[in-house]
């Protein structure tokens, strides 16, 4: 029971799309992550997944239109929506899903990241 | 699938200790709520409790020690664990936890919210 100060666990890597793990809650984890860049179209069958905006802006992409989240935004992700997040800038977001979800969804290639960090 | 902001969110209700639903994932609710003052020791048998500091700060309590809280900190409270928020000026915080979790807990008094409503 220790308090986790976010600020300091982005500033402890720099790499994009490679999520780190920083709290566990309900079979659901917390996470880091930093975005640049696109990633790549996908969904996740059985989870929904969140992701809160703490520094910078991104655009999540969905097949029928793009909504744009600035910092202090926030956007659920119901499971099997496809979905694309974009970001012309770096952004850093907090996502929170169960333990079992894969940044790539049901997509596997050279973007899963398939054991995350704690960090 | 539309962006929720939170602050827009937090300037809709002035009142304390009434968490209101903003999210819904996984079978967990994300909630807002302003804190000042004491809230009453309590603990959830069944669910763990994420608070994380959207504005302000506050000293989340155990039994064996205190913990200052400030603006993009959070704590996991694990299921079981007796706590007690305490904001000595007004803080604004989310919440992640079990759609099933009651604010007071397993204590039943006049501060438990059974019926959060949606914003």
């Amino acid at each position: 029971m220790e308090k986790i100060t976010i600020v300091d666990k982005l500033n402890s890597f720099t790499d994009h799309w490679n999520p780190r793990i920083v709290g566990e809650l309900n079979g659901q984890h917390v996470k880091l992550a930093k975005l640049k860049g696109e990633f790549v179209w996908h969904s996740h069958e059985n989870e929904d997944e969140m992701f809160l905006v703490l520094e910078g802006w991104f655009n999540m992409e969905f097949r029928d239109k793009t909504v744009r989240l600035e910092k202090g935004d926030f956007i659920i992700v119901p499971r099997g929506v496809e979905h694309r997040p974009v970001a012309p800038e770096e952004a850093s977001v907090m996502l929170f899903e169960p333990s079992s979800t894969l940044n790539t969804g049901e997509i596997q290639n050279e973007l899963t990241k398939s054991d995350l960090d704690w960090i």
